[in-house]
């Protein structure tokens, strides 16, 4: 079964990659029109999820997450509108050559193929990676959270029914119904037709997906997100930066988590910050020292540092020195968005060369990490992974390129 | 043993990312001087893998392979040179924007960080791979063919030990001795230090190290090359080009393997072609088509499409259809080279386009596929993957990107 699917987004992607942009758009805008027709029928459906989630006892944030309102829809039919926006990633000439033997080299940007994306139980993720897959030129094979199926197939119907009208093969977007991690697994050994895997989640799925995918992955995986306050921040900068990096919006994966402060500040900085937080009700759990500094707060264990909390919980450590600080980053971080604040420009400058994250900030919040803050237009997610795709991937992201030479009878001498 | 390889160049290649372009290259430099000065000694030790692959009745082209002569440690050191000329890939900025809100967001170039590279037996890949790795300020694991092992460790001591007398740790070069396969299987688990395996050899070692690498993989697969003469074809051109392709070098992954033929020139075109291969002394497999056409030749076997000769050996299908040839390149192809001869842009354009290989050509020998003819001024093999790297890999594509962000108290609203 999964191969009859891979098969056929293969055969899908052939045609797609040769349709024009205003075709694509033509699909995505059909796609819009579907959703907004079907919008009684998809809430009705999102309805059993979300009884579903209750009988399980599932967390309200969680609940939240795969919650459909008709303000949500009309977001996701906005998004897909604004897609068609945006410049089609496909045909952009990355080089040109002409070599001595008057041979034309075109490096030239094209679709990747079959895309397989894993992601976790928000079913407006449904449309938007499908969406930008197309976009890209892209067939997608997409296999969402259990918790969200009913909505998911929902919406993939309503996709594929809305491309039955357009140049667009209905194949091009497929979806992985069954629940069963098997068929994860077995979509993992599909190296002959899909080109590349996507997981979103947390460390248990990226390290599933990595062991054993025999296809390319892109993981893009937790943001345990650190901001270090060095001996020569500004304070006021400290305080207004790290509060919005840890309250604005604490569930999302460019929140900070950990709060790095050098030993030469921290009385002069922590006690008020820790107020500030306090009054914000974000619980702290900090090391010795910082509990020494601020009797009131929690101990962090060891877990602490290696944990993204998604949440109103912040861990704070007391270092004697910007490298005991970059330690820390590289051994507990996730390589997504780590911040330094200070007034030193030789302190940032060896922040930003030796942290090894996707997205290094001084002076600011982690929250920017975000392709319509980097003005990538949209994003598929971030890229915790190093190579092809790094921090927001947006739709250029979602293609490759080839070479084009164009002789005359040329050989090789 | 594994692990503490893996983390040693993990270390170094933190330092290594922070050092100049000129540290760099006096390295590099450091490096030809050692293997110049030990000129004997490399030759005399090459005389030891020599002996065992006579004993081991390898064949006289692998055992050419493995040879070592002062003409080829000379080009070794040459190529350490050029490489030293070439710019260097760390550190460009590849985009640079302000946004409405001030941040100021620059994607600029970093070392990947540790590169493992599975190879095959010839013993310059551990210079040359060493030191393009060295020269976009990665670290490197080198694991060899066990033919040339003898002669890699000799090389891989001379320049550990050139580097002692440069700011380059030598930890930033790594060997694993030990020709046990089961070393490649704790080196492709070691994701926690190395960020990419680059494989160089045939479709076996290709599939193992998929099926057992925790870290992203970028393959460096076979060439299984095809040239389609269109109906529309140039035949003097077709002529020139096809024989190019096959008989100029022959052993090599981009020469031609396969002969793609409309029906409608096959009479105008093949029998004169085939003349001239066979005077060449190359081996003519065709399907019935063809030898119907030029009976002396051998009728192909299923698998000779799917083989790569590396030999004066080919394989000629006649087609009835454009389509019926990028079918039999999409079943039988390895996505690396592939050309077109054809007078007419509507056929050209369609190939180019639909073909899904690294590099497509027209009206040209594929042989052109190569760092040096592209311009990238050297390489590290040619990537039949799509991810990150495709076609002639060279300094530029051994490094990522990151995003750094300068702020002064920026936060998201």
């Amino acid at each position: 079964m999964i191969r009859k699917i891979a098969q056929s987004a293969k055969d899908a992607s052939r045609v797609l990659a040769t349709l024009s942009t205003e075709e694509k758009n033509k699909a995505l805008l059909s796609i819009a029109n579907g959703i907004e027709k079907n919008k009684a029928k998809i809430l009705s459906v999102n309805l059993i999820d979300i009884k579903n989630a209750k009988k399980n006892n599932l967390s309200p944030p969680l609940i939240d997450r795969l919650t459909l309102s008709p303000q949500r829809i009309k977001n996701i039919c906005e998004s897909l509108k604004q897609i068609t926006k945006l410049p089609d990633p496909v045909g952009r000439v990355l080089s040109k050559t002409t070599r001595t033997n008057k041979l034309k080299i075109e490096k030239v940007s094209v679709p990747i193929g079959v895309i397989g994306i894993i992601y976790e139980s928000r079913p407006n993720v449904t449309v938007d990676a499908a969406s930008l897959c197309l976009k890209a030129g892209n067939a997608v094979i997409l296999r969402g959270g259990k918790e969200s199926i009913n909505s998911n197939i929902a919406l993939y119907q309503i996709m594929i029914n809305s491309l039955r009208k357009t140049k667009v093969p209905w194949a091009s977007i497929q979806m992985i119904k069954s629940t069963d991690r098997k068929m994860v697994n077995r979509m993992l050994k599909m190296d002959k037709y899909i080109d590349l895997i996507i997981p979103r989640g947390g460390v248990g799925l990226i390290q599933f997906v990595a062991k054993n995918s025999t296809i390319p992955v892109i993981k893009h995986s937790d943001g345990i997100c650190h901001t270090y306050v060095d001996k020569h921040a500004d304070i006021d900068i400290a305080k207004a930066v790290c509060f919005n990096a840890k309250v604005q919006r604490p569930g999302v994966c460019n929140a900070m988590e950990t709060l790095l402060v050098h030993k030469d500040i921290a009385d002069a900085y922590l006690p008020q910050m820790i107020d500030m937080f306090r009054n914000a009700s974000v619980e702290i759990r900090g090391c010795r020292k910082t509990k020494k500094l601020v009797p009131e707060i929690k101990l962090a264990k060891e877990k602490d540092w290696a944990t993204e909390y998604l949440d109103l919980i912040l861990s704070i450590k007391i270092v004697s020195s910007e490298q005991e600080a970059i330690n820390h980053i590289d051994t507990y971080g996730s390589c997504h968005s780590d911040a330094i604040i200070t007034k030193d420009s030789s302190s940032a400058d060896r922040f930003m060369k030796e942290v090894d994250s996707a997205t290094v900030y001084v002076n600011s919040s982690t929250r920017f990490t975000d392709g319509c803050e980097f003005g990538l237009g949209a994003e598929i997610g971030i890229s915790t992974g190093k190579l092809h795709a790094r921090g927001p991937m947006g739709l250029e992201e979602l293609t490759t390129y080839k070479y084009l030479i164009f002789g005359n009878g040329q050989v090789r001498i």
